[in-house]
């Protein structure tokens, strides 16, 4: 919506609620101090520093305060005033007078509407009333100024449009949004959990999350072994020394952990697998005609991130990347970049995200290596995208600083965008620990180091697809594929037969032999979005036939048993994303 | 050998041949300094303070020097002497005086031969002519009283026997375990590597290495799967106060790792993956239905272990376990058990292993837990064994304290024993942690924890593996399967399309198209050992076959290619031991 927004008048409008709202709040909470509430992407929100906390539940009176100054129709009047006045006006308004001293000028602007007057630039709507389109949304913690050691303010968030069509339209996709966080479905399905007293950001799989998550390992082992790629294994950590040689200690130093000591020497936990791919590469001398060398890595890596933004899986503070180091001479880079993007298309498509956006990221202002060697990667770079026929956008200067890439983001069923593959190209390293390959000219030349990952990383690519799917995965991801219903006892017996006979096939198949009626069995497994629901009864016996009903509701009738396995087996051999 | 020791004779004359070399010594460095020289399995060592480095290319003048004192058949006297006569005897060896203070007794004795007197308890034999069957193995550097902050020593090592058959047959088997040793095949075959700068003990596992493990790993998970296991992911951190909860923090800090800082919480690398699998399992109230439930995790943990003892991947400081967690009712303990000891024959029948010993380790004098629940399960433990008939001895109060345990040592070619798998028992961490499940009376009852590992740990059952087939994988482990030997240029695109064939199979194959002579790539393969040599020429061009031969030298001759594919991929998935 912000990208439409080109004369600002959404955002106004956003920011104006915001002011509309901090009116009703302080019309109902005369004790309230004032953060800041400026306009977000759908919204705003405002901060505040309230003598109890807020709930949802508290919502819909300030909302109904809202309507209520909207109604009004009061009028928005902006004027410029004196610091002293500034510091008179917001005496009792602790966190505006700080503002004010922060800003450093002689004068300040205030807005006003009804009996509401705040610190701020503007633009504003001319009158309370043109905010028609608006709904309060949630209640956080937010840390004064995102700064942990000052005090924790409540902020509320609100959406707002400038037609009510859109305003629905936008609370349906958070509804099915909300449905389908994976947060909750984690819960509701029991694929996963996270624990704070054991320390926040780190995951837990549990046997149904992990089932998914060990069939995209095994795919993702097997792919990348068919396309050429080693596997290799490196350790969780090393001594502070190797990362102070690749640069990590001094550059990336507020992301890693604290060192740890060992024998009285620092060591750190890792936030990236790079430098032990490299003392792999080094155990030999490389020739060029062992090039290109592709190690990769399921590596998990521990990054710091402040606890305000850690979201479920998505975000998080250990992760298993899918990761993988190219060596190669500076001539293999366009085709090796033009195989990894085909390599990540073909995982996107294996897993059901037809759509994505692509950015080639070019040469900032600050970077290492050549000019030459950057124009020469960067052009290999566009020859793929170019070659591949594949929309892109140039997002000039965002490179890192040791080389440009592409990045790309996968579109889920919603149409909210995921950060997915990430393919860079690396001057930098090599230079570091002089890593290199004997050319046919008998002399040691600079090895090129591509990094690049397809799925980013295991958590927050199974939070994409727990979302994508709302937990309904494709039939050979599921954790449970099939579920046996035997309608009465004297079918137990045919039911659990039918059920080892998967079993024998490695099909992830429960029998549900509780005394409980079929149609109980049947909505719990839809719930629990098993594919496969196999009822049995007299006929069935008879027939050595099954019923099968689909995780959608659909009815397919009654299918001879073993037809129906192979087609089974078959789905699940090429991963079809189709139950039937 | 020891065992076979009873009357300590075979102790008194590796003893003896310890203070013989330390004459020798003597005679050769005046200068030396004597630290402690004891017999040990198989020989003796004796510990120096030298002005310079020993070598191996020392030991023969020490040897020689030896066979003097040996053939002058010196007796062996003793003697007790007050302690200040003794002070003023080892006047100028500063370690025996440091041993005489701590023995705080009035008198000591002195054993002494030739010009060599020692302080030391005996017995000996009676002459230096009995010392016959001796030789000097290595030297190796070690602290003094095992203290890192002592000097470091020279330490010679020797083996000694009664008869020369028995040295030789001795030598023999170090030599055959030298050649198979993990650390030499390691580098020779390019399966891993440690990297002393980026922290000792630490496992880096290249691509060759990696295979073997990955196809450990995926049969490993595919077996517990099958046998009602579920597999799980836990982080490698959690705070310090989960391992106070688990008792780790006091009982086993000495292993652990130094603390981290995130947030200003302290945070450690795990040591076990227990207390992980009890956070998964309290995510719900489990019912006696849900039992047994267990959990099996490859999970990468981290002890600390000092320098001095660390070996290749058979000792090192971080490692994946085979773990596994079952958590259980206590009368399932016995069933539970019975499937975990099958399910470790079959592991072990599986990698080649058909022998090996049982240890049943009883309850300690310190224990938790009541004397009727150790009964209990101690009886289980028993019954299993006995229902399986297998053969176990039992090691009475050696159990841990939180339970009894089944320990089983692999016997590997050389008949060297290996720490295979263990299976313990467990009512400490389900009281610490409050573990439970809801019974059929309706109220909740403490659980049971079983811990098991069927390998060990993937480090050292692969060093294991290694040394037991000398490098030689079975075909399904192979690291390279088959290698593809075109005769000539024109043998090439023949061999090729063969190369793809096999490869589109999940077949690792790799063509060596290098203008080398056939002998000399053949011989290549062998060193590599890859079990399938396949040589193209004119006859096999025209007839579509192969001309296979097998690591081992056997010339199996020409072979239709696509009935020899077929054998080998039934070969590699049915996991057999043998090449064809």
């Amino acid at each position: 919506m912000a990208k439409e927004d080109k004369s600002g008048k959404l955002e106004a409008l956003r920011h104006s609620a915001s002011h509309i709202m901090a009116e009703a709040v302080q019309s109902l909470f005369p004790e309230a101090k004032f953060g800041i509430g400026p306009a977000i992407e759908d919204g705003f929100y405002y901060d505040f520093d309230l003598p109890g906390p807020l709930g949802v539940d508290d919502l819909p009176a300030i909302e109904a305060r809202m309507r209520e100054i909207i109604a009004a129709n009061l009028p928005f009047s902006s004027e410029e005033i004196s610091i002293d006045e500034a510091n008179k006006l917001f005496a009792d308004q602790p966190y505006k007078i700080e503002l004010i001293k922060d800003l450093g000028s002689d004068k300040v602007t205030v807005y006003r509407q009804g009996k509401f007057t705040d610190l701020c630039r503007g633009p504003h709507v001319k009158n309370t009333g043109d905010v028609k389109a608006f709904k309060l949304i949630s209640v956080a913690g937010a840390y004064w100024r995102g700064d942990e050691k000052r005090p924790m303010l409540q902020r509320i968030y609100g959406v707002a449009f400038t037609r009510s069509v859109d305003l629905e339209e936008h609370l349906k996709k958070l509804a099915e949004a909300a449905k389908r966080d994976h947060r909750k479905l984690g819960k509701e399905l029991d694929l996963f959990s996270l624990h704070e007293e054991a320390g926040p950001g780190l995951a837990y799989w549990h046997p149904k999350g992990a089932t998914v998550r060990q069939m995209i390992e095994d795919f993702w082992k097997l792919e990348h072994r068919r396309r050429g790629y080693d596997i290799v294994y490196s350790p969780h950590i090393a001594k502070v020394h190797l990362w102070e040689t690749s640069g990590h200690w001094n550059f990336y130093r507020d992301n890693m952990y604290s060192p740890m000591e060992i024998d009285d020497i620092q060591y750190v936990i890792k936030p990236m697998n790079c430098p032990f791919h490299i003392l792999m590469y080094k155990t030999q001398l490389r020739s060029y005609r062992n090039l290109p060398m592709r190690y990769a890595e399921l590596g998990t890596v521990y990054r710091y991130e402040r606890s305000g933004v850690l979201h479920g899986l998505a975000r998080v503070r250990g992760f298993t990347q899918d990761d993988a180091h190219i060596f190669c001479r500076p001539d293999q880079i366009e085709s090796e970049v033009k195989d990894v993007v085909e390599l990540a298309r073909f995982m996107m498509k294996s897993f059901g995200f037809d759509e994505y956006e692509m950015m080639l990221s070019t040469r900032p202002e600050k970077y290492t290596g050549t000019v030459e060697s950057w124009d020469m990667a960067t052009e290999a770079l566009r020859n793929v995208l170019e070659q591949l026929k594949l929309d892109y956008k140039v997002d000039p200067g965002e490179g890192v600083f040791y080389g440009p890439k592409i990045d790309i983001k996968l579109k889920d069923a919603l149409g909210r965008l995921w950060q997915g593959p990430t393919i860079q190209v690396d001057f930098q390293l090599p230079e570091r620990f002089d890593v290199n390959y004997v050319a046919e000219d008998g002399r040691e030349h600079r090895t090129v180091m591509i990094h690049r990952t397809v799925l980013g990383s295991m958590e927050r690519f199974f939070a994409c697809l727990t979302e994508h799917y709302a937990g309904a995965f494709p039939v050979w991801l599921a954790p449970v594929q099939a579920v046996l219903i035997p309608i009465a006892d004297r079918h137990v017996e045919y039911a659990s037969k039918l059920c080892d006979d998967m079993r024998s096939r490695d099909i992830r198949v429960q029998l549900d032999d509780r005394s409980e009626r079929m149609n109980m069995k049947i909505r719990e497994a839809q719930l629990n979005k098993i594919p496969y629901m196999l009822v049995v009864g007299d006929k069935e016996l008879e027939n050595g036939t099954v019923s099968v009903r689909l995780r959608n509701g659909e009815d397919l009738g009654s299918q001879d048993f073993s037809v129906f396995m192979q087609r089974v087996i078959k789905i699940i051999e090429s991963r079809e994303l189709q139950e039937l």
